[in-house]
């Protein structure tokens, strides 16, 4: 019994590490710099997704919202973006996924949330290694610490 | 200098409590049962509101995301919903503020998120007097603990 990624994440995000029971994955969408945080767990002893924030364990809990901060400051100082949004919203793809996405002003979807607007431009062979790069960069610099 | 709430989101939404530096806040809104929580604090030294999660002081995002977590649980249980949201966007209101949404498979906008959509229904004082009471009420059994 363990987690499998739910198949609308796996096609739309490639997965870049995985820390701390954490899948860190780069939507493939080329609008925005924008990570998906999977915890890759399910309820204890079965195969049931967690789609809730309230149902992980606190250790879980913790090492996500340390990594939203971690990546969230990231973001902001390589895409020089004017606001990130974290949002777990799951009303679609139940399996409990956190987003992290760069936004500016001048985005196609500003100021408007991004969910389920607009279509993905997926990333080229180049912009999408570039930005694995970035992501596992950014995990040297990881305290483990909110 | 200190803190003073966005004027918007005083004008949306009711302060229920204060704890540990951060406000709790039922939205005006009777299409959802809908909190909002702020950080109730500036940049240090400033009258600069904090805007990113990542600016947070440690100990005030962990009692953010504590108060979160709590919150989602109870929200759930109170209104048996199908599905909690968790965002932090501030595109429009760009004061940092978590929303922290009740939604169910029969609501107006279900699945899509409710951020900039509709037109909020004010609560009638009997409905906001019973959502403070509840949200007053689950503050009694918060550990303080993600």
């Amino acid at each position: 019994m363990g987690f499998t990624p739910d198949k609308r994440l796996q096609n739309d995000s490639i997965l870049a590490s995985t820390q701390h029971n954490i899948q860190i994955r780069l939507a493939n969408d080329s609008r925005y710099f924008w990570l998906i945080l999977v915890p890759a767990i399910t309820h204890e002893g079965t195969d049931t997704a967690i789609q809730e924030i309230h149902d992980l364990p606190a250790s879980v809990a913790a090492n996500l919202w340390a990594l939203a901060s971690h990546f969230s400051k990231a973001l902001k100082a390589e895409t020089k973006a004017d606001k990130i949004n974290i949002a777990a919203i799951g009303n679609v793809v139940s399996q409990l996924h956190l987003h992290i996405v760069a936004r500016h002003h001048t985005d196609p979807l500003w100021p408007a949330p991004i969910w389920g607007q607009g279509t993905a431009i997926p990333l080229s062979p180049q912009e999408r290694d570039k930005r694995l790069a970035s992501v596992q960069s950014w995990l040297v610099t990881f305290s483990g610490k909110i």
